[in-house]
């Protein structure tokens, strides 16, 4: 790995972000990274991971560490490791050498940041311990990320504005966290013959993660239960005629993500049914990709994937009726109930830590309509986005049985018809598309899609 | 998986367990899971792990769940998701369902615990966001699990004195782990060869626990800078005159850990001076083994480790004088500075939540002598406890460049000699022992660790 000069650039790359920062805001922020989380004891704690708002200054996943931004001025605040520390964790980086590092103006310990909260903005951390200290320091209690106010409110905003769009720094981490996803997609598919669990095919891919030193970006979800949309059980059996959906994405040490999912058949061989409804996803998926551009309304990409889906449906006789009627009473959600996609960055749904802060235009709210609420994303695309692009077919028990849902779609559904589509359960297809000044740019299509690339690569030798 | 007939069992074992508790302490107990931690928005938290001592009791990993034990009686409390969370996680199993598992006499919502807490003792548990909870329903405010008062404590007491022997149902459990544990070594082994990253061996080895669905019991420890004791980095490369050092242990769904270490050649081949000290190590661990037996002292096991070293280090000419005098002034604590191992249960330093309440025998307390002052058992050993065996021999920096340890052991070190063991940094051999009445039983006997059959498997073939 080429540390030298990847920190180097890491240093402007923070450099730029604070200056941009301080164009935006007049007063001081203090952002910290948390303490680690204790899982059962209190030395046997969760894996670190630093927020994501301090990765994005910082750059570096320090723990119990806070930096100060002002005027484009970085200080670090962090306590050296305690000397006994060196025998369970060896020899640390010192603050000094990570103050370089990062290119930080000043390095101080912990306790110096004692009287610099007052008038200082934050956003709280994730960890409830380090909220503590937050509002201990900042002299004020400090509220949910949810509902900030004052400057904590105008500093997400700012935060939000930058980290909407991608500088260079962060595409680097991005593609390599595409990168070592989209291997890991490969390994799965190549181990699903041999594997008789969900379990196992999850293996070979986050495998492929922590070989690459990386982590998961989010629980992996690898299923033959697809319709189950955040399934997180592994215990499954594969059977021949099954669909396998994984879910599953890389993080890179600094906090970077991708987020991919691909549904293949357990035998190799999509049957009819699962051909015909996989090319719809497929479909509506490319649509979606082809009208990225700044500019276009997210939501209206989203709507695009539920036309191209009412539309296939349509005419495999699943849906009765005119595709757009269809979309307009919210039919294709019967199928496809949740958004077309989300910002993708240093978290896999971009600072949903804010709620919709980031993801949804200043006025603009959740819709109550059934095809539209669960849209995590609803604004104007602009080049240097990262979004995801997951369009999807379920049969979800839970909607196709629900009364109401039963009776206000009884006519628009031939319900026989779906009955022999039973083997599909669960289809999304899902890329992380950055949107470009010309257009749109896929990282992750390295990754075939396509039904028979998709079978090729079930069973296919890695080495 | 034999579903069924371990359901059955694991109500059986759990009605044993809280009349065993009835038998120890007079009043109510109310035992929490604990919330799941964020990681870095809500929606993406770490996977969930619940308190051990509501595991010990309640079996399964109920999130937000809560026990209320009295004379022998289990009230389940926890809520029924909501229906619209069936579209995201499916449907889960039902309150009265999950009751019936665990043979709970009543089932209830959370909110029916609100005036059941008075005079109810608990243990806190490690998510602070369930912590505030507790001091709601037991309307005081709950300690830190490191100084219980009052009821608090007798009940931690009694849970200690419980947990310290393992029952039919825990053993059955720890067995799994150990059989997973030891294929993932196995596995670690194996890939070394064709390994260029610790990561990569890690990944090997991680992959094996995946595959049988379980996690990891702690944070794999994966290194070729076996000095560094709780080292959690994965990124050095593999050079073939290196000593590998893996410290990793599967975890059962239900909870139950496993604890291995082994320590191989990354080139397949011992070194003379590797071999030399390795074979000390794995004396150490023999003899320690050897002696475990009910009656016991566990801290004498621990100095009979600390003797073996001594004579070894002695017969190679890098400590000088009569072993016992050395391992007398903490002379054997410059290469093996840890203890000899700890309890293992469903934490892998069990009960270690609890500070030293179950680790320490009543009136001892942790020794400030450099030999053993990180022992974390001291105990007589009982028949049923599981206790870890892992001597080591480190070359740690931090200690032996230590100016104070430098000159009072000047002249006990032949510093010229131990120079020439420079290719051994790390080396740490660990299984898991069960105290058996006529002696001992090593649950992780099939995994080798004779260091010419860690030889043999290193690159062995796995298929």
């Amino acid at each position: 790995m080429d540390h030298h000069n990847s920190l180097i650039s890491l240093a402007e790359t923070l450099r730029h972000r604070r200056q941009r920062l301080a164009s935006l805001i007049d007063f001081p922020v203090i952002l910290w990274s948390g303490h680690s989380s204790p899982r059962n004891f209190p030395a046997s704690p969760y894996p670190f991971r630093a927020s994501s708002h301090f990765l994005y200054f910082a750059g570096l996943p320090l723990p119990n560490a806070a930096i100060r931004l002002e005027a484009g001025k970085l200080e670090l605040f962090m306590d050296n490791p305690e000397p006994s520390s060196a025998l369970w964790h060896g020899e640390m980086p010192k603050r000094e050498e990570i103050a370089e590092t990062i290119g930080a103006d000043v390095a101080k310990t912990m306790s110096e940041l004692k009287h610099r909260g007052r008038d200082a903005a934050s956003i709280p951390v994730q960890n409830y311990r380090t909220t503590l200290v937050q509002s201990q320091i900042l002299q004020r209690q400090i509220a949910s990320p949810y509902d900030l106010e004052g400057i904590d409110r105008e500093l997400a905003k700012a935060i939000a504005t930058l980290r909407l769009t991608h500088d260079a720094g962060a595409l680097m981490e991005l593609r390599k966290a595409a990168a070592v996803s989209i291997e890991a997609h490969k390994a799965g598919m190549s181990a699903t013959p041999q594997a008789k669990l969900e379990a196992e095919v999850r293996a070979a891919m986050e495998g492929v993660i922590i070989a690459h030193n990386m982590t998961t970006a989010y629980n992996s979800i690898v299923t033959v239960h697809g319709e189950v949309l955040h399934n997180e059980a592994y215990h499954h059996p594969l059977q021949p005629g099954d669909l396998l959906l994984a879910d599953v994405g890389a993080e890179t040490p600094m906090g970077w993500a991708a987020d991919i999912t691909r549904t293949w058949p357990i035998s190799g061989k999509f049957s009819p049914t699962q051909k015909d409804i996989y090319d719809i996803v497929l479909a509506a998926h490319d649509a979606c990709i082809d009208k990225i551009s700044p500019g276009v309304e997210y939501r209206d990409i989203h709507l695009l994937a539920a036309q191209v889906i009412a539309e296939g449906l349509v005419n495999l006789g699943i849906l009765l009726g005119n595709p757009q009627d269809l979309v307009d009473m919210d039919a294709h959600a019967l199928f496809f109930p949740h958004g077309i996609g989300h910002l993708l960055g240093l978290d896999v749904h971009d600072m949903e830590d804010l709620g919709d802060l980031a993801g949804y235009d200043a006025e603009r709210k959740r819709s109550d309509r059934f095809g539209l609420g669960y849209l995590r994303l609803n604004r104007p695309l602009k080049s240097g986005m990262l979004v995801t692009i997951e369009p999807g077919f379920y049969q979800v028990p839970a909607i196709l049985n629900d009364a109401n849902k039963r009776e206000k779609y009884q006519n628009l559904v031939n319900w026989e018809r779906l009955s022999r589509f039973a083997d599909v359960q669960g289809i999304r297809i899902e890329d992380d598309v950055l949107v470009t000044s010309v257009g749109s740019e896929v990282l992750t299509a390295a990754l075939p899609n396509q039904a028979h690339a998709v079978e090729d690569l079930v069973g296919a030798q890695r080495w």
